[in-house]
């Protein structure tokens, strides 16, 4: 079995993340919406400012194999904020190709995105998953998740840029 | 008609911002969940690496009149990150007091979200709405906005701390 590692994206692994950004939309059958670029996420998320983190699941190829290490899975998340409890973590994507899925990748990922939001006296780690998606939304609640929606009755709502170019008068 | 201005939150406001954010924790009716402190919204909002923005709505007084400005409504957001579209943002918290609605505050909040998410390259504004909250649903739809949990089927999902601390061990 392959040797796996968790470990937080640099700037180089851009290009492979965007690769899994695109297959996460395929997946969630809303592939038309992504519209984002490498550059974006090489300046977004590397630049003085970050808008967000990422950390990426890595596969080593045992010695003597000819391939080398090879990323095969994400997480992507941001610092947000709670006027309930204060400091948040935002688990925006996470995503494991699906060869490589049942071997615990996605736990580890959301393991290691605790960890950083305990580090950082986050007191809650967000996400939200598509209601026809049930291994993801049983995995999260295997972990310890609730499902606000159900729960409480919480809508995601958005504003899209036309919307708000209306709104602004722009 | 009392002339409202909509401007960003000083460290000074924290007060009157915690004393809102309790109100509308009790109108959702999850008042217990509210654990915040004056100290934490200052330590947050107000440091070198801000956790959130905040506008408020405030009230100034006719001249002549003893009372002075007064705040009567907020809008925290902050910078959320899309890996679809790049770069949002998430409005946390939208309140305005009961006896100063249906004078158009809530929408010039929104409004002036919009034009700050539009100077800083966002591409979306996204909020949660709890289900039961038919008059800001409306609002919002009404405004321009789209109910993702209904149209895509998006749910909103959390670990707690306790949680957080089983995943990572801690």
């Amino acid at each position: 079995m392959a040797f796996v590692i968790i470990r937080e994206a640099k700037e180089g692994d851009c290009g492979n993340i965007l690769r899994l950004i695109r297959e996460l939309a395929e997946y969630e059958k809303l592939s038309d919406q992504v519209k984002i670029s490498e550059e974006a996420l090489r300046a977004d998320g590397f630049g003085e400012t970050p808008f967000y983190h990422c950390l990426v699941a890595e596969v080593l190829s045992a010695p003597g194999e000819p391939q080398g290490p090879c990323v095969v899975g994400y997480g992507l998340y941001y610092f947000s904020y709670s006027t309930w409890k204060g400091r948040n973590i935002y688990l925006e994507d996470i995503y494991v190709k699906p060869e490589y899925r049942g071997q615990g990748i996605g736990s580890k990922i959301i393991k290691k995105v605790a960890e950083v939001a305990l580090d950082k006296g986050c007191s809650q780690l967000r996400l939200a998953v598509l209601d026809w998606n049930k291994r993801a939304m049983d995995l999260y609640k295997a972990l310890g998740a609730q499902d606000l929606t159900e729960a409480e009755g919480w809508h995601c709502f958005c504003f899209e840029e036309e919307a708000m170019r209306e709104l602004a008068g722009k």
